[in-house]
């Protein structure tokens, strides 16, 4: 069954878009670096595409033919593996799943299908001795997975977060740096081709969820659900609060996180206070970055791009050459492909610092009793800073001690009903 | 061949100092994580220490025999690995290459041994088809040996560079934060454990050109000779230039850098200054970091605890799991074990950019005698500070625009021949 170690590798590519395109790029240029570490040749073999007759940007490799039927991919005999990067969840996982039953080893980059129905590719791949490699699905070419699956596999992991979606990230720096607002941002990310024209899944924090239900299995080696995860997004971030929180020192940035407090997990998605001496405060534009605390590792921080055709490339590169040396398939990290369900702290005990900002009258008695209302629900408050009134408001700027994220939503709450509010609160965790 | 998969994993440790201490706690608090990822158990069978009498700050893991004789654990055919942690080249290459005829996979932490001596060790590795790992022997938690033979693997590596010393990098951020001088930040760091009694592998920047000669082998497939290397350490390094750096922005790092140009390696350990907004310049205490810039991957950074029991005990688990999970050996990244000799740019041919710092009489013209003896070596003067008379001296400090190393050589030796200098100068590459 072992093939010939220096037979070439043949793979099929599901998707020539931008990161299918810069992977061809890559296997032409590094060809001979790919000799050297892996005794092996990589040859494309078949594209698969929705339009055999549209021009490419990228020439087409030697050898290799364009074909609109997955069948022509994965029912190949000739072909050892198959690369995803088509993007969406239905068609994906029946040309993956197709694959592995026809002994093909695969290699995605697609978060969303592996993150909401990727257990039973992983338990087929299992079944079959197939190596199903996703690198570039998190963190673009941080090697991430690998270093969960394998170097930090020896550590129970206390605590992992990350800045996983460069749009998002490209935003809030433009913001920070330039003084932009949150729509003029997300236009000029649009332009330059960091944004989506639909940005939902992006700014909303969908994509960043994702990747942190797959960076929980392979931390915990457990299934957070998607669909139970508090997500928080930048849509409308307002850019006073970019600036009273630099004020106090701090970053917002787009925080995917989990944590374990006493064999439950607090996870989730939300824009976040970064102090700036934090290396998390200092990653800039499209750039990712992900920290994770281990019991013996300590801290480890690793930082690089987060997308773009070259970096993507790279990762599903790593994973090819994997499976060019054929490795031995160690696809999640754990020996078990049962996933059970994570045990979930319920995210109103989850328990933060923040940063709160409301907009009130400007009468004598607001402040007295905002902090009353915060009191009440045992916040006690760290600073405050009451800013010039603007727009016929008054913003007023805390920062809060540790309280649970419930005692907070009462707080405001309380607030409101007290008709101290001018428009809705903000507020937003801090990175402890 | 293959044993059975469930069988737990029989290990013998060389040295039982803090990393072997270490170790054990680990093994010992997250066995059970380990048997989820790997199947298996994994067994402390023997201890090699030099006095088996000697009282142990660690509990004896179950089962363990402390040995003062070698041979028990290479040629006791019980034992699937030897973790080699007990430093020093002659002895351990002995054990090692015995056990590798013996059969047993090895973990070593040992850069000395690997980089002067390693050669030969990877060679009999791989004609017996065992796994020599090594993770632990270079930037302690960080990644990087797993991520350069793997993950970044399809990328040429156009340039890699890093703090690799914690015990320079402590002394140089406590000079730099708490305005100590150099004896003092030492002393105050063989008082923390951080620095050893003799600091000369450290603070020389051997140390740190050990790990530097593994990396360049992992990423460019090429013998860098140790002994070739241009090698400055901090020693005696001045506060008053670290003061000066900073009001130009910058931090002084021991940076042990390598870049690729046309064909020729250009490489060394040498006193960096680093700008403050690169994420290298936020490395502080005894962490280290490494950068990484290939062409896919574009700038990859990574950044954790270069030393320490648990840091490096962490690294040293990630090995032992590969071996637990029977991985196919790539010890190396490499299909031949034959490293040739590295073509080298001759150091006096290195580019860079300099902060320059010379101690002049305070007499009208040494400015121009000191830019006109930069001028006949062609270097170009970036900025200028003269600072106020100190012991007699007037400090002339400047940043150049890049230039030979040769060039700069010469300049200072035109500024001694014509007198203009009280004390040696002091000249720091700027990195780009």
């Amino acid at each position: 069954m072992k093939p010939q170690a220096n037979r070439p590798l043949r793979l099929a590519l599901a998707g020539f878009g931008t990161v299918g395109g810069g992977l061809v790029r890559v296997l032409q240029e590094n060809g001979e670096l790919i000799r050297q570490r892996t005794g092996r040749d990589i040859e494309v073999a078949k594209i698969l595409v929705r339009d055999v007759h549209k021009a490419r940007a990228v020439a087409l490799p030697a050898g290799a033919v364009l074909t609109s039927n997955p069948a022509d991919l994965t029912d190949d005999p000739t072909i050892d593996v198959l690369v995803e990067l088509m993007g969406g969840i239905d068609a994906p996982h029946a040309i993956i799943s197709r694959a592995l039953d026809q002994g093909k080893h695969v290699v995605t980059a697609n978060k969303a299908l592996l993150a909401e129905n990727g257990i039973s590719l992983f338990q087929k791949a299992a079944e079959k001795g197939l190596i199903l490699q996703y690198e570039a699905s998190v963190a673009g070419c941080i090697p991430i997975i690998a270093t969960l699956k394998e170097s930090l596999a020896g550590n129970k992991i206390e605590s992992l977060l990350g800045i996983l979606n460069g749009t998002s990230n490209y935003i809030l720096s433009e913001m920070s740096s330039n003084g932009l607002d949150f729509d003029t941002a997300l236009r000029q990310a649009q332009e330059l081709g960091f944004a989506e024209a639909d940005p939902t899944l992006d700014i909303d924090g969908h994509d960043a969820a994702h990747k942190l239900v797959l960076l929980i299995r392979l931390a915990y080696g457990v299934e957070y659900p998607y669909t139970a995860m508090p997500i928080h997004g930048i849509r409308g971030m307002n850019k006073m609060d970019i600036e009273f929180a630099r004020e106090f020192g701090y970053r917002i940035k787009l925080i995917a996180q989990v944590n374990e407090q006493a064999g439950r997990l607090e996870a989730g998605v939300f824009p976040t206070l970064v102090h700036h001496t934090f290396l998390m405060a200092r990653v800039g534009g499209s750039y990712n970055a992900v920290r994770v605390k281990g019991n013996a590792v300590g801290s480890l921080f690793m930082h690089g791009r987060g997308a773009g055709d070259l970096p993507t490339a790279s990762a599903v590169l790593g994973d090819l050459l994997a499976v060019a040396r054929q490795v031995q398939p160690n696809n999640t990290g754990f020996v078990s492909q049962s996933f059970e369900r994570a045990a979930i702290l319920p995210p109103e005990e989850a328990r933060s610092c923040y940063y709160v900002r409301v907009m009130v009258h400007d009468n004598p008695g607001v402040l007295r009793d905002i902090a009353s209302a915060m009191a009440e629900e045992g916040i006690s408050l760290a600073q405050i800073i009451q800013k010039p009134e603007t727009g016929g408001a008054v913003p007023l700027v805390f920062m809060t001690h540790e309280c649970p994220a419930k005692a907070m939503k009462n707080a405001l709450a309380r607030a409101v009903k007290a008709g101290l509010l001018r428009m809705p609160a903000v507020a937003y965790r801090v990175l402890a």
